[in-house]
C-alpha cells in the first residue's frame, strides 16, 4: 500500500472552507438568519471565530456563500425519472442549504435573492427537458411542488408528510410529475 | 324602499374588529412579524392605535387572532373539483392570512402554531373526502402542493407561476389533484 499523498495548503484551505460552509448551512437552517452568529458557526465547524471572519469577512458574506445552493442540473434522459430522483434525494435527507435559505428568506433579502438565483438555473434545466407546451409553467409547477414538499416535511411538520417513507410519497406523486413533465 | 336598520353598538364593534384584523393580516403579510407595529396596523385600518390595543391587548394577541385562518372546510361532493375550486381562490387573490402566517412563521413560534392549527382542520376535511388508500398522505401532499404554489406565486415570485393565469395553472394541475384525490 502506498502512503496517502500529503495534502497541499490549498487543499487544506478548501477542506476548512467546505467545513465552515456546511456548518453555516446547518446553523442558518436551525436558527434562521437573525439568530445565527459567527461564533455559533465556528463552534459547529470546530474552528476559531477569527478563521470564519478571515475566510468570509462577515455574516452577510458567509450567508451569501452558504445560500449559493449546489448546482442541481437535471441530467439528460427521461425528465420525469430525473425529477423523481431529485425529489427522492430531498425526501431522504433534509436539504440543509435550501432549508437555510427558506427559513431566512422571509426576513432577509439576500436569502430570497440566493434562492431565486439558484432556482433560476434549476428551473431552466427543467424547462429545457420538457417535451410539451408551456414548459416554463410546467417547470414552475414542478418546482412549486418540490418547495411545498420540503417546506411541509421539514419546516411545518404539520401533516403525514413529516414522517412518510420516501417510497410512498414518490409513488403517489409519480402521476403528477409525469403529467407535468409531459411524459408521453 | 325601507331605510337600512341602524346598526347596534355590538355590530359596530364587530365591524371595527374585522377591519383591524384585515389590516393586521395585510400588514403582517407585507412586513413580517418583527417589523409590524400596532401603529402601522391602526393606520391601515383607519383607527387610533389605542383602539387596537383596547380590542386586542398586544401585538402578540393581535397576531394570534389574525393568524387564525378562516375555516376552509372542503364542501361535500367531488373532492377533486372542490380542491381545484379552493386552489382557484388562492390563485385569483393572494391569501393574505396564510401569507401573513407563512412570512412570519419562521421567526415566530405563534405563527407556526397558528398555521399548524388551521392546517389540521383543513387536512382533516380533505382526508375524510378521499375515497382511496392512504388518505392522510394524499391529503398531506395536496396541502403541500397548495403551500408550494402559494409560496412560489406570492412570496418567492421566481418563476412563471408569479403571473400565470389561474386557468392555465388549474389545467396543468388537474391531473395531479385528481390522481391524489383518488378520483375514479
Amino acid at each position: 500500500m502506498t502512503e496517502p499523498p500529503r495534502r497541499t495548503r490549498a487543499e487544506q484551505r478548501r477542506d476548512t472552507e467546505a467545513r465552515i460552509l456546511s456548518a453555516a448551512r446547518e446553523t442558518f437552517a436551525e436558527l434562521g438568519y437573525e439568530r445565527t452568529t459567527i461564533r455559533a458557526v465556528a463552534a459547529a465547524a470546530g474552528v476559531r471565530p477569527g478563521l470564519v471572519m478571515h475566510y468570509f469577512g462577515s455574516k452577510e458574506e458567509l450567508f451569501a456563500s452558504a445560500a449559493h445552493l449546489p448546482a442541481d442540473e437535471l441530467p439528460p434522459g427521461d425528465p420525469a425519472q430525473a425529477l423523481l430522483s431529485a425529489l427522492r434525494r430531498r425526501l431522504e435527507g433534509a436539504p440543509v442549504a435550501s432549508l437555510a435559505v427558506l427559513r431566512s428568506m422571509f426576513t432577509h433579502d439576500e436569502a430570497a435573492e440566493g434562492f431565486r438565483e439558484a432556482g433560476r438555473e434549476w428551473l431552466g434545466s427543467i424547462e429545457r427537458a420538457i417535451p410539451a407546451g408551456q414548459p416554463e409553467l410546467r417547470a414552475a409547477l414542478i418546482a412549486a411542488i418540490m418547495t411545498g414538499v420540503v417546506v411541509d416535511r421539514y419546516l411545518l411538520k404539520h401533516s403525514a408528510l413529516a414522517d412518510a417513507p420516501a417510497d410512498d410519497v414518490l409513488e403517489l406523486l409519480r402521476p403528477c410529475i409525469e403529467s407535468l413533465a409531459g411524459a408521453r
